[in-house]
């Protein structure tokens, strides 16, 4: 980053919502580089006093489910009808596992991104996060420091990235299907205990019946789940991404979720204890990359690690281990 | 520890087999006090020599496709028949997730468990690892050093301990049922891809001919899997724990496996392999329950971590990394 901007550019631009600018800043906080690490201190710490500000809404369902359709109707009607901003951390489609058709893939929430109240950014749904992307944590906090009230984060299919993305919300939302099946049904349960609003998708149509039979389905599984740790029952409900009056009957939905949670101050218990998470997560991985480092620049080390040793594996960590304190010690 | 037998002590137990000083050298490697680690360096250094001659097997399959039973009568027969000590690395009943009954648990594995070749040693199967007991490895070279040719490593149903178990295993069994369902065979392709022999179990009585059927099913959708990195061909065949000439058969497909990845020099490979990733797992492990003390015995360090501090998660990560690095610098 030889002429990269400098922080108080990067803020300046952050605060006028400047797209290339935000793009810059998330480009530094996601860098992997040690070199990086202070400029992102600083960058975030200029920008703290306005972060933390917005709704943050996490969005999961299968493949199918219109994850993306949903999320450019919720979020054109927050633009449009509500004159407010939104900010999308999307699953970056290109990647396979995300399941988007390739046709999909290049229509993908097109109005939205023309959108001058909207801020789309793709990452990749490969990798460690399982397509949340590396540090969203701090992506979020530029979005709300550029003034983008509404955050939602959206997982890839159904899997492993639930967990993340919960830590991520303040609330979550369960798009279904009807007719998905026994491989929907078997899953539901894991999944329907992270959800705080489920909606049964692509009722239109004929799809309308059928929805409201998988609602009614729904609701009668859901009595025997116990009611979620912050006390308001899951919300439930039929929609489709061709009405925008069904956009407008989620978003009240939504709006009356988080300002009972907010009276109840469960919210900002909540992102207290999800701050707790990522401190924690953030030090272990510097703690690894530091270990990693040692491993690459220490032949010795690196031979114990890989070599043949004829040693038990437990006598090759113990001797690597005496040998990174010791390392440590004289090059701290 | 203030009476516990001397290193040499557990080393000449352990070659003599005695079951009782086996069960003190597995207390003191599963041991996660630091005092600890020296001695068990000691002991698995003296050890070292005798370990590794066993073949390790590991063995899955969905609750109820009968684990025990067939682990019990093969064990049976390899110590009956071929006179040879087995050794079972067993899921401890006693918790909810092994999925037992509680008739089952009281009279799992009880003829093998008193067979004077076998040795037994249950682990609990909740935990960090998924069922697989900690210092599963040392474990392993302990019961090998004890002259135990066949070691059998059982994981907790079907779901994450797979993969674990696949480190520890030289070859993996897989026993599936008939009619376990589309829950089964959605899991299948997953599961049998680390699989070397695959049993459709229970084919007695009136099962016979669906097992065969399920067996027929299975090598055709098998067809389409990829052979393994090995390049053994994956075996297939019915069996029920109830005929130990069925025992006798698996048994002679297991040593022609064996013998086909001695000769292609794959075994030997392959644990160069596993130790290497056991090597850095214990590593890993070390540095972080560094952290953990650090963290739990610097009170501002703690108060970073969990305090309601309005400073970003981030910010925060990065005071403590420096305040770490600091205090080893210091106490190194």
């Amino acid at each position: 980053m030889a002429d990269s901007p400098s922080i108080d550019e990067l803020v300046t631009g952050i605060h006028n919502a400047d797209r290339a600018r935000m793009g810059q800043a998330i480009s530094l906080v996601e860098s992997e580089l040690p070199q990086h690490r202070e400029r992102s201190e600083e960058l975030l710490k200029k920008l703290g006093p306005a972060a933390g500000k917005s709704w943050r809404i996490g969005i999961t369902g299968v493949p199918g489910a219109g994850k993306s359709s949903f999320l450019e109707q919720l979020g054109l009607h927050i633009t449009r009808e509500r004159e407010e901003k939104v900010a999308v951390l999307a699953i970056d489609p290109s990647s396979p596992i995300s399941g988007g058709s390739i046709l999909g893939d290049k229509t993908r929430m097109n109005d939205l991104a023309r959108d001058p109240r909207a801020f789309i950014r793709p990452s990749p749904s490969g990798g460690t996060f399982g397509g949340v992307a590396r540090r969203s944590q701090e992506i979020i906090r530029i979005c709300e420091a550029a003034g983008f009230q509404y955050c939602f984060i959206e997982t890839v299919g159904v899997g492993q990235s639930e967990d993340l993305v919960k830590k991520l919300s303040d609330v979550m939302i369960l798009l279904m299907i009807t007719g998905a099946g026994d491989q929907l049904q078997g899953i539901k349960r894991g999944i329907m205990e992270v959800a705080d609003l489920v909606l049964v998708n692509k009722a239109d149509g004929n799809n309308v019946v059928p929805a409201k039979k998988t609602l009614a389905e729904l609701r009668q599984s859901m009595a025997m789940l116990p009611v979620p740790a912050h006390g308001r029952p899951v919300v439930t409900d039929i929609c489709t991404s061709l009405d925008q009056g069904d956009m407008e009957r989620i978003w009240t939905h939504l709006m009356d979720h988080f300002n009972s949670l907010i009276a109840s101050g469960w919210l900002k218990e909540n992102r207290n204890a999800q701050d707790r998470y990522w401190v924690r997560a953030q030090l272990n991985e510097w703690v690894q990359d530091e270990l990693d480092l040692w491993l690459e620049n220490d032949p010795e080390a690196a031979a114990l690690l890989k070599g043949h040793s004829s040693a038990l594996p437990f006598s090759r960590s113990a001797e690597l281990f005496r040998r990174y304190q010791k390392a440590r010690s004289t090059t701290d």
